[in-house]
């Protein structure tokens, strides 16, 4: 099939267009390559270093025999969209061209209006040039399990029936979303139902769960083929995180209690349930949206397992709570569908351990670059607004 | 009180300035001045002879003695918003700022990004000038009813209690908007939803119906003191572009089966519930919603209404069926709440008979400027893309 992956420089783009061509798929992508300045420009690094676009072809050349069609361009710029789908005419677009972290958005009023004029725009940009080039292709756009908050109630995927003054109704699960970035990914989703509505767009709405992982099996040991993991308070998601602090000897940072929980998967598991989605496509005019992740897990949870593994590998970590720069609940019920995809094949990674424990081993000859860059680690950017350091509180 | 009125020229601003103004309250606003232009780009143009801005200020303060502070300035510049509110020191925002019209927005690709780019991040902008420099303001934001779409449940003000598979919460209500200009009161709404949950901003989200009328008493008879009042197919909404079409002997265009039903309001009413509004805010850190209208009517009940005045006064007038060029529900359920402006204070006007025979006793001697730009009152902005001119159905 011929897939084009808006955002293929990023942290799934990357691993995606590998995995998808050893599949037999036909890739080509688009990327402003602003992750690697984002990152830099709130002071982290990417843990495991990473190859430049020109190094990545001629990876991607060796390694598969194709040459890649990997524009440099904004996805803002609807010319360029509609023109790229004009001459490759994709059967399947997965957008992945976003700018992805909360706190980056939380910093001031630029860059809480830069990401959502970002993240709007190049969603509609992607759905008008479907319509307009590549009519027939479908979008397997990538949401995030942030979009519904915590609910006191199960959440189910995308919609629910519901029962309201002895009325019924199938309805929109209500979207409850806890940063700016958050909300950009709410008004995409609402904005992807109507343009299957009004246009028979086939649409796959992906709320995934926070992603952790260091490579996936068909990056072999080409080093040039690797994917970035980023540890910073902005771009450094919780595992991702506790990992690069447990091979540098820094205490793994909890926010608050640490009973926040949230839906993870391994890279290797992301992959999958994309290759899944866009395999099994949808009829025309459906938007399905599928749950995307492993398991729900609390983060202290998740603290003490890779405490547990670092153990097993001669790592001593310690586990330190900082007050919470965020506005999030302390305590929550938390029980998310995740059906869709296992009705269509997932296999869900039976042992997050073994990720660590390959996530650990791989980070620990990189312990340079992290400790070079551990200011990044600590939380500053708080919910209410400016900028101070957590503390450590217990 | 002193208020800030973003989009102070438009059809409910200007009004407002006057209605505020006689209520003993210190206004302010801002406006592009883009409505003018919009209107003129379809083809369209306002039944009423509007003044220029020159014109309004001067007229203001010959009916109220005061200067009015109303500075043209686009609100998606930021330091612009900001700096007005540190001047001005708003105590409530009113946000009528923003572009207005369904079939505007479903133009095509550029109309549709640029109406929810100017309309999401000028909404941020302002959330975020009352936080940074007006602390305490309470924000008075107009969204509308069709935020809701036509569910087949009853529609509550903002949120509901749910119970869904044994457990309860009270959640958002779904929003299911019809256009991307609802859209973006969507978005707009998730927005401010949260800036009140992280900041502690006051905000009132008015979920408005359909507005209808030529004036409100302030206005008295001179005629500089006067609203707009739009018929072309973008910016005409139901009952005034019916009463345009009811004074040339233009059929009344009903779109499909006329048996959609919304709310409508008078603009008298619209003015009366924004100054209830303002005048009993919120506390700090409160996000309510009221639903703003009359009552609920169909399209098909509101054109008989149109007609049997009409009538009353010596016009004869038919009512044809169009072809819908929109995707909405041709017949549904439709209940809404509107408790919340009642428990205010609210009195809706008991009579919306006397509001028609007074519009078109408004428009009678404006025909000329209506039969003008008569083709301007046929659909064929598509919903489902492009253009083609609605036919006559029955």
């Amino acid at each position: 099939m011929r897939v084009f992956i808006a955002g293929i420089d990023g942290y799934l783009g990357w691993p995606l267009a590998i995995h998808l061509s050893a599949r037999g798929h036909e890739v080509a992508g688009a990327d402003m390559l602003l992750r690697r300045e984002w990152v830099a420009e709130v002071g982290g690094i990417s843990a495991l270093p990473i190859a430049s676009r020109g190094e990545r072809l001629r990876a991607f050349k060796d390694a598969t025999g194709e040459e890649l069609d990997f524009c440099v361009g904004d996805l803002t710029d609807y010319q360029l969209v509609k023109s790229r789908f004009q001459e490759f005419q994709p059967e399947a677009v997965v957008h992945l061209g976003q700018m992805p972290s909360a706190p980056y958005s939380m910093m001031d009023q630029a860059h809480c209006v830069w990401t959502q004029r970002n993240n709007v725009v190049n969603n509609l940009n992607i759905l008008w040039a479907i319509k307009e080039a590549a009519p027939g292709a479908h979008l397997i756009k990538l949401g995030t399990m942030g979009e519904y908050g915590t609910p006191a109630v199960d959440i189910p995927e995308g919609f629910f029936e519901v029962e309201f003054r002895g009325r019924k109704d199938r309805l929109p699960f209500p979207r409850q979303a806890g940063s700016w970035y958050h909300q950009s990914k709410v008004h995409d989703s609402h904005n992807t139902l109507f343009a299957s509505q009004i246009w028979g767009l086939r649409a796959t709405d992906i709320m995934q769960g926070v992603v952790f992982g260091t490579r996936i099996a068909e990056m072999g040991d080409d080093c040039r083929l690797g994917t970035r993991l980023d540890f910073d308070q902005c771009f450094g998601t919780a595992i991702n995180r506790f990992c690069c602090q447990a091979v540098i000897g820094h205490p793994l940072t909890l926010y608050g209690l640490g009973k926040q929980r949230r839906g993870f998967l391994p890279l290797a598991d992301s992959m999958q349930c994309l290759a899944l989605a866009i395999e099994n496509p949808p009829e025309a005019g459906e938007y399905r949206v599928f749950n995307q992740f492993e398991n729900a897990y609390s983060i202290s949870e998740l603290a003490h397992l890779v405490k547990g593994v670092a153990s097993d590998i001669g790592l001593s970590v310690e586990i330190n709570r900082y007050d919470n720069p965020r506005a999030e609940m302390a305590d929550h019920y938390y029980n998310p569908d995740r059906q869709h995809l296992l009705d269509i094949g997932y296999q869900p990674t039976p042992d997050i351990q073994s990720v660590i424990r390959e996530m650990l081993l791989d980070l620990i000859d990189n312990r340079a670059r992290i400790k070079a860059h551990a200011d990044a680690l600590i939380p500053d950017i708080r919910w209410g607004g400016g900028r101070r350091r957590s503390k450590v509180i217990g």
